[in-house]
């Protein structure tokens, strides 16, 4: 490499994890200003916080101080060493650090993790005029409110008694009291509730934003919709990672570590594959047909993977519709009924595609043309009965999952499909002993004559 | 049923598509007020237009008008006749009509459809007192306004000059001129813009309310954040439905009807059943080397299903990144780098899982124990094999598809597994070539002989 050439902070980035201390240091002073911003809000908080703790106190003060107050909970939250804490704390002026202290009791996914303590906040005996001039004082402020928008009318012991929007004060007469103008039926968001029903209820509410309380009725913070939105991406990607049988990855992809990438894929892929290792149990009960019918093996895929992939359409229309709420487990006979009649018109069309595929050929050299009409049934039959099979499997394992106490997005697709291709096996052979009876019998009495 | 029984609105939901149109008017005034209200809100706006116009006018107003002027738009696109349209429009108010006319040039989906144009609006050269008292009256007006929260500055040709935040506005010196409070650096949305890209600018923003602009520049409207989290929960639900190899229902699962549903799922379920009907051919070039080794066949499961597991995770994992914009066409190399590392060290550990298993038996009954090391040798290559393959392909065919201009999320993950699926019976029967040599030269002999 040449000398001074400039550092590209892409590179840097895919490097990070394999890089010392001080060359982390080195490495990162080399930035510059602009690259070392932009650099520095995309590391996660876990890195950013290892990072801040090896610069010096001086750097350290200016790079955790342009964060926002709950993006600093974030980071110090990181470093479970008391002493790290405070050094990281120090630094924050006093207001700020007293906010960050009180977002440093909640989890970074729920609503206490998400909310800001700058709203504004009037009492209800205030006249509308003294209202909209307190309002005034408090937007002029240092601290910038996070929303005007909406206006929360606490009494003494900080408890939300009503909300007024900023439009109903500023239009009111005067003299009106706060009391009389506020909005009492309130709808507000428990401190400790998951950041996912946070975004149900914004989802529903459409509103810019919902006060944060405690227990007794304190109000703590306000949630608004802006941060709702990062957190509806994110939950989706959650949820896909979890369909395409990945652990959630916390971070984008390309900046994901190798070891990381493979622990959070080795563990379902490990799983499946114990799961599919009983195929070969399954198959190997069945041996003496295949031998008999040596053609029975050529749609062991065709039948398995059908089964799967209508396996997978039920079970992602069904954990998605219970993740929005569309579905509950009180629903379950109308799911039943519903993929009980899809699954067999699919595999009625599917098994009729299969039988006229099968019997126009050339499919199968080796066998004489007097089974094709057999092998076309038997593919027909099984096809049926798996993707019937699929499709129910699908619908109902995410369902009782929940009712078990899971999360049924566990039930991913390709452990549904995992699931079925065992028992599509048992399906398929034993249709094909209807057809093939009498082969089957025949190769025994050959073998005892041998 | 019980003469005069009260209706539930679940069931004359589900039941809503076999009714006849005289069976619809009577199940839906036999709702009453409440239970009609949230059974008309939560019809998809074709039923809407279908029912209303079915109604009396007196009936078609009263329901046409409690719509938001977006919704009632979406209503009336959805009519295709020309008199029917103007029957609906007829009986909106003038305002409301003029709004509703001027939404229906958009799609539903582009930022034009989303919008609203009830946005707060000030001069350049007003003072900032002038301002105020010009916004309260347009708070105060009959039509509500979406947000006060921003101020858009526009000249006499309706052009964007700049915004203002209403607290900027507010806190202004009273003889402070519009033009020199306000910020000119704006971000706009064209008003064509697809509403997944408007959800991704919003995204990077935080803001609570964006400007839409026309192509001269001129502002038609708002879009609100609030909006944006049902954009962002509906697009993730797409491409949900997508990767589970199901075409986007536009509906909930529970209300999508029997024959929608089927229709979408039986597109994708028979395209990826007849190239599932390729693993017959692949495997019908291979019948004499099952044939010669009949144990093989138990594995054949085992190495499909495991090749198309790893290459569903790598395609979720690259077109879910690819939505968040994470991952670009220019990336190619560094993710064939990763995903070839990783798909080595998956295959390596899931090929010495397989190894193990099958040679601690007992699983296969009839072969002699001599073969037990080899059947494992010949599972473990292939699982290298498979995996590396499939974590390639996963996640090099939704670039291409990107590159060839298709969507990305067309190979979900169950097309890519069918597309591994092919390709892993040929990588496995020729690694059981290489173990097996003998006794499959022995059968063809044997053959020969007899």
């Amino acid at each position: 490499m040449i000398e001074n050439a400039p550092i590209d902070p892409v590179e840097l980035r895919e490097a990070w994890w394999l890089l010392t201390p001080e060359d982390r240091i080195q490495g990162f002073r080399l930035l510059g200003a602009e690259d070392g911003e932009e650099f520095f809000f995309d590391l996660a908080p876990r890195d950013q916080a290892e990072l801040l703790l090896i610069l010096t106190p001086a750097e350290r003060r200016l790079w955790l101080r342009i964060l926002a107050p709950d993006d600093a909970a974030d980071v110090i939250q990181e470093t479970d060493d008391e002493e790290d804490r405070g050094a990281l704390l120090a630094v924050l002026d006093t207001a700020t650090r007293k906010e960050v202290t009180a977002l440093m009791a909640y989890e970074e996914d729920e609503a206490g993790g998400l909310m800001s303590s700058r709203f504004a906040r009037v009492r209800a005996d205030m006249k509308a005029d003294e209202a909209v001039s307190y309002l005034r004082k408090q937007a002029m402020g240092a601290e910038q409110l996070e929303t005007i928008y909406y206006v929360y009318v606490l009494d003494a012991q900080q408890r939300l008694l009503g909300i007024a929007s900023f439009r109903e004060l500023f239009g009111a007469p005067g003299d009106r009291l706060v009391r009389d103008i506020m909005q009492t039926d309130v709808v507000t968001i428990p401190e400790e509730m998951d950041q996912e029903a946070v975004a149900r209820i914004f989802a529903e509410q459409d509103v810019i934003a919902l006060p944060v309380v405690d227990d007794q009725g304190r109000m703590k913070g306000i949630v608004t919709v802006d941060d709702i939105v990062d957190v509806v991406e994110e939950e989706a990607t959650e949820d896909i990672q979890k369909y395409g049988g990945v652990e959630a990855l916390d971070e984008p992809y390309l900046r994901t570590d190798f070891l990381t990438l493979v622990k959070k894929r080795a563990t379902w892929l490990a799983i499946l594959f114990f799961g599919e290792l009983l195929t070969a149990n399954a198959l190997s009960g069945y041996e003496d047909r295949f031998r008999a019918v040596a053609g029975l093996v050529l749609f062991i895929p065709l039948i398995m993977s059908t089964g799967g992939n209508s396996g997978s359409q039920a079970s992602t229309l069904v954990i998605r519709a219970m993740t929005l709420g569309e579905v509950r487990l009180r629903d379950w006979w109308r799911v039943l009924r519903r993929e009980f009649a899809v699954g067999l018109t699919l595999g009625a069309l599917l098994g009729l595609i299969g039988a006229l595929r099968v019997y126009a050929g050339p499919l199968i050299g080796l066998d004489p043309a007097d089974q094709l009409l057999r092998f076309s049934m038997t593919v027909a039959f099984s096809v049926v009965g798996i993707v019937m099979f699929g499709s129910l499997a699908g619908s109902m394992i995410p369902l009782i999952l929940r009712r078990v106490g899971f999360d049924p997005a566990t039930a991913s697709a390709p452990a549904v499909a995992t699931f079925v291709d065992v028992v599509g096996i048992v399906i398929y052979f034993t249709v094909a002993k209807l057809f093939f009876a009498a082969d089957m019998a025949r190769a025994v009495i050959d073998s005892c004559l041998k």
